[in-house]
């Protein structure tokens, strides 16, 4: 069996590539692609090149190393050939931990105190009710049910908008175009969690701003493409939102200049809200493989039509 | 009955008296103390001046409205005569908010990326493994269980240091002055939650501070007198500990150009960490007063000898 893996110039794939082989039942040639490299079986890819996937005529899976598989079926990968994404591997919890900080922070008014602060300004602010900081969170898929779960244990109202109706336990669910103004109309913390499809993309736009709760928080750990920059800069300048916690934006790395950088109602982080964890990626895709090879179903498939 | 209350003159007691007023499940006169007030059958204050207990020779009671006492047991108060704090009142709740959120800023090093996006500069920093951080609360009294659980949801290990023995469910309690090095040694982000007496004064010093691990973290939701202020700051400046969220200091308001407020590795804001809610604090008072008339026991008694 040969295994073909793909990581950008800039990560250092030796870790992957020496997991893979260690952790593998099979005996299995595993290397870093390279345009001489014979056909694989498997493809294990984060931020491939089109040559990769044109280089593969007999792929029986293709594995992000990752969430978030725009990137890759932005590409023309081989007709057929199930993709599989990283489901949690620990990425969950370093969610939770992002947004319950960016929650925090806004609620509890560390923004304006730390400003006081740079102006040796001794101010107390009256106590907010934490019941009218509701959180919504936009997208409810396999991270949103730990993130709600930590956000709650702070106290925090939680309800959340996925595409499909469910009935998860724990949470109101809104579903489908029809539920999302009614929605956003419970938000306070609207919080960004959703995969990057057609769909999707530009969702974060006046129209759906202006239904927020007034003085609203917005949170993104998802893609910057989600987001109408000018509308989002709007939005925080006539007041509508009070503030944004950002870990992405459309061009990244974000550009010096960029008038993320230095807006007074903007913390910008350098997508680092959940960074792949080798240990467990590399857990679910040998598992994965392992399940394939003895006939059984592998899990995180994605749809390749609704692009996750 | 007669119920005198003493507040400071910048507080609004209004709503206050009409809160207890209304409350009370007996026939009472609630009135804001004046020096020509009557003798009251019950106290209750919050910053209180010597002269207000001094025109108290019958008191059956006094309430603090707050959680310490250290202010209060500083006066010379009417001998024999039981002291009540508050229990939680909706404090246990901030407190969590507070250290989670600070707790979380410092593990995520989001301090770190506020400097860099000052600077419009995209770096990220490896991921930390969160197993490196346990958080040690040097106190672990009433707030103690609920901050802990917070924490514990958000993934931290959590133990905790408290002068007497105890078995908690759910968490290393050390105590004693035998267990506070082992306590400390143990300690990567230490919390400062003690009551203020003459045995915690000063606790938070060079001896104390040596013996986290290196590159610690210290937040002090406690009092400022808990802290010797040039230790910590020489234990900043020479890397022992890598930074500090600091909620309280010596002299409150703190004077400007008092270097808590300007330094890179210190968040100070002004005595917010659990502000008193006039609803659940009028309860519990309330609640008492009814049990010390009807001969049952109240809670929140302070022991005046050890101080809290």
């Amino acid at each position: 069996m040969r295994i073909a893996c793909y990581f950008p110039a800039q990560m250092d794939s030796g870790p992957w590539l020496e997991a893979i082989k260690t952790r593998m039942p099979f005996q299995a040639d595993v290397e870093a692609w390279h345009p001489n490299s014979p056909a694989a079986d498997y493809a294990v890819a984060w931020q491939p090149a089109q040559a990769f996937f044109d280089a593969q005529p007999r792929l029986k899976a293709i594995f992000a190393a990752g969430a978030g598989v725009d990137a890759l079926l932005a590409l023309k990968l081989p007709e057929g050939v199930p993709v599989f994404r990283l489901e949690d591997a620990g990425m969950a919890a370093q969610m939770a931990e992002y947004i319950a900080f960016a929650a925090l922070r806004h609620y509890r008014e560390f923004d304006r105190y730390e400003a006081h602060a740079a102006q040796g300004n001794w101010v107390r602010h009256p106590p907010r009710p934490l019941g009218d900081y509701p959180v919504g969170l936009l997208g409810y898929g396999v991270l949103g049910q730990p993130v709600a779960r930590a956000l709650q244990s702070l106290g925090f109202a939680v309800h959340a908008w996925a595409r499909t109706q469910r009935s998860p336990a724990g949470l109101r669910l809104f579903s489908g175009s029809a539920g999302l103004s009614e929605f956003l109309n419970a938000t306070r913390i609207l919080v960004c969690m959703l995969p990057l499809t057609a769909q999707t993309q530009d969702i974060i736009c006046r129209k759906t701003l202006e239904q927020l709760k007034p003085g609203a928080y917005f949170i993104n750990v998802a893609r910057g493409r989600h987001v109408v920059e000018d509308d989002l800069l709007e939005a925080l300048n006539n007041g509508q939102l009070a503030g944004a916690t950002l870990d992405v934006c459309r061009d990244e790395p974000a550009p010096a200049g960029h008038p993320f950088w230095n807006h007074p109602k903007i913390l910008l982080t350098p997508h680092i809200a959940a960074t792949t964890l080798l240990d467990e990626a590399v857990a679910q895709i040998v598992a994965n493989i392992d399940a394939l090879e003895r006939g059984n179903e592998a899990s995180g498939r994605v749809d390749r039509r609704l692009g996750y």
